[in-house]
């Protein structure tokens, strides 16, 4: 088969380090020549703040940090940032704390340099999100792309087990998701395939302690090559389910994600040999779908969706919904049966690939 | 172990497709605007140019392309763009051709689209070079790296078989040298490990077959890659031997990287688990040295230094010259004996790793 392909690679510096954030981060404002800098971290993230920044001398803070940005919330950021005479954004903190950041540098073309605590991924792409009246509009713009990340595991090890290994399972979906997407190459497919290798070795470990720092190293790095991937190869046939029941039935985000994944991959893998056998090899392993059905039960992740309430009942408005909006590029053509095969497995937690 | 690295990746378009040049150029020209551009093709790939260019009208086409970009030709070409007035640079051809347009780029800021036509690797990178009486100066600085890369594996096809392996062998080494560069980080080594499979793909098909344009593509992609993972990586304990051999004696280029490349996986392999098993699995295998040898054989690659006039008794020497220069990031630390070792095996052509 031909190879044929357009990727986009975003110039990005990311420091990686436990420990050496705040040594990083004063660091790299010295190597941008930054003066006026701006920090920006939610009210319950102050603290996990003052010690990045202890070695920098901002010359404003800020801690109206709200979920899904709304616009009039950007707007005073801006006006703040704009009064200060701002020439740096320092996010510290997870994607909302980030997407803000992102909001203020689309209008203003204010330079990012981002400090994730979890492992939301937004500060490794160059989309953008806000609400407005409850409705979100997203965008892509190259100046909302952090000039730099600086990441320290250190500063995720406060992350609840729970909330992490939910997380954790949503980035290995947006990987997985990536070796299909609309704009799946081998490049993004090669960078999923290393998230997976560090998703799968580093999620049970902080399952198992979230106190382990190797194990917090390997999944926030997994957490930032998902993010990468999936930016740059686009919403693939999980995503598109997992929005649709997310959307329409309310279902919670991670525990959607973290059931659905395996009957997508075993739905998607008969017809994709290339792709499974890189997701096995980075799970190491030959059988892909055995080996994410193994770390879902290490996981203890959530099975059925039944569990969040979507039934049988729902089925035939929830194909009614998915199959128009599975890509084109996805490796199994799906069809009404087949989909409501899916979904019926995925309702009941049905062992994925049996 | 705990994982901390720096790691740059760089801002660039790549437009990867067979037969695809003349239109991704034109497309690409249009996209960014460019009203007055200079096509940099050699005398020798004119014809090529003349194709890929028949969608675009280039105000000004130079043919005046040497080897190792020396500076009077640099500057020559420099005061023709500016001359002309000219607002992007597209280049046709291999690394010296790349070369000219990253010299016209340094100093004047013009964007550069690249179309290669060997597996240089130079489109990938930020990296200059020139020469000035007979002395070469390189650097590195971001105006250089060549907005686009516009990859077609047909301009590749005239590329002849034996320097087609010969120059896939070196950008195979560059793969491997990634894995214990200096620089060397988990990202720039899922890229080499990418361009390990690519070019262990390929290789064996265009040395079967000059004209299979699957091969093809595979190296072309491959040879991307290991520009990018070495670039970002840097200069392992396999180049440092090759570019003092090479310089010191005189030995060939292609030839040396690909008689030394399989000694250096012997000797840093046992010491370098995590590094051997990701080559490995991009060989698709678990014994990456055995691997390495078929791959060696199937080519009809170089066995022995000493066919090139390097002999055991210049050891001593190139032991001195060498054990200086090897990276601290040598997963192996290298002495007299073992590096004397090393260089007398790869001078008689012992199989690698027995």
């Amino acid at each position: 088969m031909s190879l044929m392909f357009e990727h986009e690679t975003l110039g990005q510096r990311v420091l990686f380090g436990s420990g050496k954030a705040a040594t990083n981060l004063a660091g790299e404002i010295a190597r941008l020549g930054a003066k006026r800098v701006m920090v920006i971290a939610a009210e319950q993230e102050e603290d996990v703040a003052e010690t990045v920044c202890s070695g920098i001398s901002p010359v404003l803070r800020w801690n109206e940090v709200v979920m899904h940005v709304p616009v009039e919330r950007a707007e005073k950021a801006r006006v703040a940032a704009g009064e200060a005479d701002v020439d740096l954004l320092v996010s510290v903190g997870g994607g909302s704390t980030t997407g803000l950041a992102k909001a203020i540098a689309l209008t203003t073309g204010i330079p990012i340099v981002a400090v994730p605590t979890t492992y939301a991924g937004s500060e490794a792409t160059n989309v953008w999100g806000m609400t407005e009246a409850a409705r979100k509009s997203t965008g892509v713009d190259d100046k909302v792309l952090p000039m730099t990340v600086i990441y320290d595991a250190e500063l995720t090890l406060t992350l609840p087990a729970d909330l992490s290994v939910a997380s954790g399972m949503n980035a290995l979906a947006h990987c997985v998701d990536s070796m299909w997407g609309p704009r799946a190459d081998p490049i993004n497919q090669a960078l999923a395939a290393e998230g997976i290798r560090a998703l799968s070795q580093g999620l049970p470990l902080v399952k198992n302690d979230p106190q382990d720092l190797a194990g917090r190293e390997q999944a926030l790095y997994g957490a930032y090559l998902a993010a990468v991937a999936f930016a740059s190869a686009g919403s693939g046939m999980h995503h598109k389910i997992c929005h649709v029941l997310g959307g329409t039935w309310n279902l919670p985000h991670a525990q959607t994600h973290a059931t659905v994944l395996p009957y997508v991959l075993a739905f998607n893998a008969p017809e994709a040999p290339d792709a499974a056998a890189r997701i096995g090899a980075a799970f190491g392993t030959e059988d892909p779908i055995a080996a994410l059905n193994r770390i879902r039960r290490i996981l203890d992740a959530p099975k059925a969706l039944n569990d969040y309430g979507f039934t049988e009942a729902n089925i035939p408005e929830a194909v009614d919904l998915i199959l128009p909006v599975i890509p084109a590029s996805n490796p199994r053509t799906p069809t009404r049966e087949n989909l409501a095969g899916l979904l019926a497995a995925a309702a009941a937690g049905t062992t994925p690939g049996l």
